[in-house]
């Protein structure tokens, strides 16, 4: 319930005079529900002079296949099985009880969509029905509550158990997929619900593909390898990089590395409260531009992390949001030298107002293998 | 190139007046240059009476993570790493270039976008310059070519690998997590980039749920399972569904089994050119409907597979749309009762001129363990 009403309160500062809102991103659903079914839409009534209205709960749509999955998961909402499309049936049922302006979702609502809503409006009532706004929710869901922390926390510990078992399956001449399938079994096995994004083992000169995704290629006997991978566990996303070297490192190779970490730490200790988030991608890229390797640090310096591997804030330059207590963002700046390597650090890291608190507790010290 | 050419053609019979596309739909892009990068827009040129512009190759616009990999992987297009946003550095580009009317897909485009699209574009040109279109590219990717039908027809034969080796580790009081964690290891070392979706491993009364995602649960001593899942290979989805006995059966479930079965290969057996997607439908539902079992099958027949778990063509009641050879379409009827168990058989058909091919080679035959 306390979601709901921080929703409601969110809504309020919306120009704009909806009556309803319509939730349909799944991730979205299932912070306000705990739905967590792949097709569903979520009619929330919202505060209006019309008291009638107001009291009137949140109501779930979804189709025949989850009959009982929503039954047993949907808190603080009626749940209807929609016989045709949910989103059909969703509108039919605001006409019904009489709403007349439905905010949604610019970010998660696509133009086909938008126009299946509209037709399921009657002409008279159409203009001015669907009015889009923000990502509301996904503003809500960037500020963690303690739950949300507590099963954060858990799925980065878990990456970190994982990390551990990965540096004894590492070792020259290895495909990489091979290293990936082992550290995928042991996350199953560990009661992971999925990886939460494809997993990256790049070695030797494909460590400079900042996305490297795991492939056939074995090893090299020296050379960086780069390990960026996360679980999911209990529906929240852990995400975590560290780089390590096989056999002895260049001076190059390891100027670069040290230069790298000194980012990433310097980035992490600027994780505060109030703190803007472009001043936190700055940290890090004045210490790489300091070592003469900005050019080669392509990317921002990280995202939020919850229910979806990316969410807000975004960590980048020109980026002017302020960091929040409860956020959870990474801080993972890299360089990739084309054909050469590539090297990046990330940890998961929770705003706090006593400071930034470090969830990825891997060491991020030179580990030669 | 015929890739590109089938689009450009698909476009021609499209009423609107664009001069270009914009693409941005990641597979849709991967189809049309071979890029598998997560972030990109593609913008195609069409053939106008211009031709100057109609000579223009395609351009693909990316982020500078991608630098390497966009040179390394695009086919039958340039590259341009963008400075900010693809999307804005496309229209720039688009402008520059005089093209006047941009067809974009509806499907796979948000209403935030569009806005931003609109926003990039002088208010003076703005007026026309994005023509909503159907999901063009995702229609000519129903029909499969040799290669694609090459790769679905390896992706389906690990699937039945796979399922074969799943068998030796089924047995009561595993939990299903521990089942699922061996598949995709397994799925993994044989060269899998990933599963398609979620793996389901659902035992007992869980396989009611049609969605029954693998969890802490022990398989029981008596009862169905349900086993569906997916490998992703060089691309190409896998999607395969048996549901196996653990222990003696009822002559209900037994009976429920046949039922399911005669129903998946009435409705496999109608697959040819030429037959509309709810005549397969409907072949399976007549057969469920004789058995008075209809009522429990909940969800559609099946669907399209190929870079992506779901595709169309849609399977299912009052789809018109005609079968064509080389679409590859999955046939999945199933039974649930609520609390007590569920069936599901799923094969990959191939649509052919000569009949239907199955794909999905492993046993449907009644299996006890």
């Amino acid at each position: 319930m306390v979601r709901l009403k921080r929703l409601a309160a969110a809504l309020q500062s919306n120009p704009g005079n909806a009556d309803v809102l319509l939730v349909s991103h799944p991730q979205d659903v299932r912070y306000l529900t705990g739905f967590t079914g792949s097709n569903a839409a979520l009619v929330v009534p919202l505060l209006t002079s019309v008291g009638r209205k107001a009291s009137l709960r949140p109501i779930l749509f979804t189709d025949g296949r989850y009959i009982e999955q929503a039954r047993q998961q949907t808190k603080h909402a009626g749940v209807i099985i929609a016989q045709g499309p949910v989103l059909r049936e969703a509108c039919a049922w605001m006409l019904e009880h009489g709403f007349r302006h439905c905010a949604f979702d610019a970010e998660h609502t696509t133009v086909a969509t938008l126009d299946l809503l509209r037709r399921s409006i009657p002409a008279k009532q159409r203009r001015g029905f669907f009015q889009a706004v923000p990502p509301i929710v996904a503003g809500l869901r960037e500020v963690k509550d303690a739950g949300e922390i507590t099963r954060l926390r858990a799925a980065a510990a878990l990456g970190c158990r994982l990390f551990e078992e990965l540096l004894t399956f590492i070792e020259p001449g290895k495909p990489e997929l091979e290293i990936a399938a082992h550290l995928e079994f042991a996350a199953r096995m560990a009661g992971a619900e999925a990886m939460s994004f494809e997993t990256i083992v790049a070695g030797g000169a494909r460590s400079a593909l900042p996305h490297g995704h795991a492939t056939e290629q074995r090893l090299p006997r020296r050379g960086f390898v780069v390990l960026d991978f996360g679980v999911m566990l209990s529906g929240y996303c852990s995400d975590m990089t560290r780089t390590v070297h096989l056999g002895p490192a260049t001076t190059v190779e390891r100027d670069a590395y040290d230069a790298v970490l000194a980012a990433q730490l310097a980035a992490a200790a600027s994780v505060l409260p109030g703190v803007a988030c472009e001043q936190v991608d700055e940290a890090a890229r004045g210490v790489l531009r300091q070592a003469n390797l900005a050019d080669w640090f392509t990317h921002s310096t990280g995202h939020g992390v919850g229910l979806e591997i990316h969410e807000g804030p975004r960590i980048a330059a020109h980026q002017r949001q302020k960091l929040e207590a409860g956020m959870v963002v990474t801080v993972e700046p890299g360089v990739y030298l084309p054909g050469r390597f590539g090297i990046r650090i990330e940890d998961m890291v929770l705003v706090t107002r006593k400071g930034p608190e470090i969830l990825t507790l891997s060491t991020k010290a030179w580990i030669e293998l």
